[in-house]
């Protein structure tokens, strides 16, 4: 199939390998399957590589409720090609280097032309069946049974149709599999530590490996971008990422792609402590690279929680908390491990079985916050290509981040490595 | 017992009247009980006035729980003059004008140290049954039985003991009726309006009846400020109080006093909608004197939710929403009625049946934040004092809060009113 000329398959159905779900919870089988054209605002793309997320872990366990739909076509971190556009599709062409990202940007909704939001209004993450802009799915079996999409990306897959909101073109310079890991986790987690939360490129401090700037240079950085920003709002931003920087103490539940990329972010903006939380006992090692200080295994902690280990670690409570697996117990454990007088404590995970957040407000009235954040806060289409000029001006490390690689053929092992946690990211190469 | 001299009852007992409450629910008595001289960092006041507060009254009506202690004197908003006080304490002394303030400020433990936190770590609102240092009373009835404090403060007695951290000293000009409101109420919910949350009287733009500044004189004055402020934190916090100030959309859920402080803080910091939800048909007209410009009452709202309705009203969700019952179910329905993308919740009521806040992650995942504050995030003694100050240079209006009056005598009748929904606050002579 990847031999056939464009031109040939340019508004006809494409006949492709898939790795579909039949079943949640059951490996994933590699089917011929026919993905159809794309209707208006809608791109279909070659997929070159893509990577396996705990999201789509989560989703694909989940066997019960609306969103458990099967049979199903996983996957949405990749990098692909543009095969060909629907009607009304200008912004890309046959042949353009593009991310598809589950997190829409319309670019035209009073979200995404709001600096506060990354949460498009027009196509919000409630229906992950298919499309984004009608719903349905452009997959189906050799039965001609439909396929369900995946968080709109669908990426374990040869070609895919996606909706133009969730299409980023990106210079060809960058490293497919090193883009690829900007599709989703690695942005959630690094940039939403550099954040906290919404800004744009232009309120954000570099990205780079260099010691965090000492205060008064800062201060005057700023008062330089005050007189010129036009958007001031930006700058508030700009201060809550310097909230982080001056020797905080961050507590990460989870250390996985998202939780280690904020433990960079905080590293590189001077955190003082930065304590991971994970049961596996290797992740201390993982982690020490991406600048994680303290340890807490869970199971080693006797008699005391979780909470009490960390509140002792930091004078009575971590600065910053950050739950990057979706568990409710965990996010309790992370808002009680934050310092009541101003912790704050971010969402990062995706709660695994639906259960509500239960919390005392009691823990909340002296000061503390909890809020969450998709994919890092970041506007897909404005982020995502400024976080590429960074990685090609060699000012963010991407590399680190990819532990394993394996064909598409032999996509279940990505899902073998990352559920025993000997995976951060696993690239499963399309063409090999 | 006014009459005596206070070198007469320096160290000694006081026998004096108060509004003793025997059971939950129950009509206060006004009995004649024995007032213990104070111990080490504590010091006696004879109130002046006092004023009744919803959570004198949630804690009133509270009959389970460890919190629900009876015997009790009540009271927490007041006025007094120092009649004695213990060893250690330098900070007052007989016949300074002083304010109880239920919130400690011991102005030595991290939190109090901090630009960032109003939430003292050495007396926490833990133990509400005693004065702060020790746990124990310093009441007893007129069979020698223990009558238990409330909230530190326990002001519905002509004489009660208070630690120091608890005692904030007051420029005397101001009348008393007028600056007991600032004991609680108005502080929690006006000053929570500018300020989102905390910083100190230095990052506080002037709480006046002016209109807003444009952005550019605001930003032009930031820009002074930031050269000159030695803590760039409160920076921050300012840049926080714009960011309500220009054109938000607040929802205000409970329109006692402070939700009407609430309202008038929103209003001068030229919020262009201001939604009062209130069961209280009568409560519009009294909020509109406060800013309110939209009034729900959430038994006309036929088949919508409140949050449907407030959503409606605001293109999608209202920036600020602040909650100031006590209601977790008021408080679920101040989350869904703000802004996905960026909408920010605070609970400033306390939960009146100790039931946890439960909410959806995906509630929160797009980019919602919840927080609590207690006491408006004021530094009892730095902010208090500035209050005053503000009230003296007729800058901040006080007296629209005080709706009734009553002798000491007819405590019961503010009761009454604050449970028909007539009074704002009610200010109870000790004198009369």
């Amino acid at each position: 199939m990847e031999s056939k000329q464009q031109s040939e398959t340019e508004g006809k159905p494409i006949r492709c390998k898939a790795a579909v779900c039949r079943k949640a919870g059951e490996a994933l089988v590699i089917e011929e399957i026919e993905v159809d054209p794309p209707k208006a605002f809608e791109v279909r793309i070659k997929i070159l590589c893509t990577s396996l997320c705990h999201t789509d872990v989560t989703f694909w366990k989940l066997n019960v409720g609306p969103v458990a739909v099967f049979p199903r076509i996983f996957g949405h971190e990749a990098v692909g090609v543009v095969e060909s556009v629907g009607e009304n599709v200008e912004e890309v062409q046959e042949g353009d280097r593009v991310l598809p990202v589950f997190n829409a940007d319309c670019g035209e909704c009073r979200d995404c032309k709001s600096s506060k939001s990354n949460s498009c209004s027009s196509f919000p993450i409630t229906h992950l069946n298919g499309v984004s802009r009608d719903g349905t799915s452009r997959f189906r079996d050799s039965n001609g049974d439909v396929l369900h999409h995946f968080l709109f990306v669908s990426s374990f897959t040869e070609y895919t149709v996606v909706d133009i909101a969730n299409i980023v073109k990106i210079n060809s310079l960058i490293p497919v599999d090193k883009a690829c890991l900007l599709s989703c986790g690695v942005s959630t987690g690094e940039l939403v530590a550099h954040r906290l939360f919404r800004t744009t490129h232009r309120g954000l401090l570099p990205v780079s490996a260099r010691p965090p700037m000492a205060l008064g240079k800062l201060r005057r950085a700023l008062i330089t971008f005050l007189r010129l920003s036009s958007d001031w709002m930006e700058l508030v931003q700009a201060f809550k990422v310097a909230a982080v920087e001056e020797g905080s103490t961050v507590a990460i539940f989870g250390l996985g792609a998202v939780g280690l990329a904020v433990a960079e972010g905080a590293r590189l903006r001077g955190a003082s402590k930065i304590i991971g939380v994970d049961l596996n006992p290797e992740k201390f090692e993982v982690g020490k690279k991406f600048g994680i200080t303290n340890f807490i295994n869970p199971t080693n902690c006797s008699e005391k929680s979780v909470s009490e280990v960390i509140k002792e670690m930091t004078d009575g409570g971590a600065d910053y908390c950050f739950e990057c697996i979706g568990l409710v117990s965990l996010m309790q454990e992370a808002i009680f491990s934050s310092r009541p007088g101003w912790g704050r404590t971010v969402i990062l995970g995706v709660e695994m079985h639906g259960t509500p957040l239960s919390i005392s407000t009691l823990e909340i009235m002296r000061g503390r916050t909890v809020g969450g954040s998709v994919f890092g806060g970041m506007k897909a289409k404005s982020d995502i290509p400024f976080l590429v000029k960074k990685y090609l001006d060699r000012e963010l490390n991407l590399d680190g981040f990819i532990s394993h690689e394996v064909n598409f053929q032999d996509i279940n092992k990505a899902f073998d490595l990352l559920l025993q946690g000997k995976s951060v990211r696993c690239i499963i190469w399309m063409d090999k």
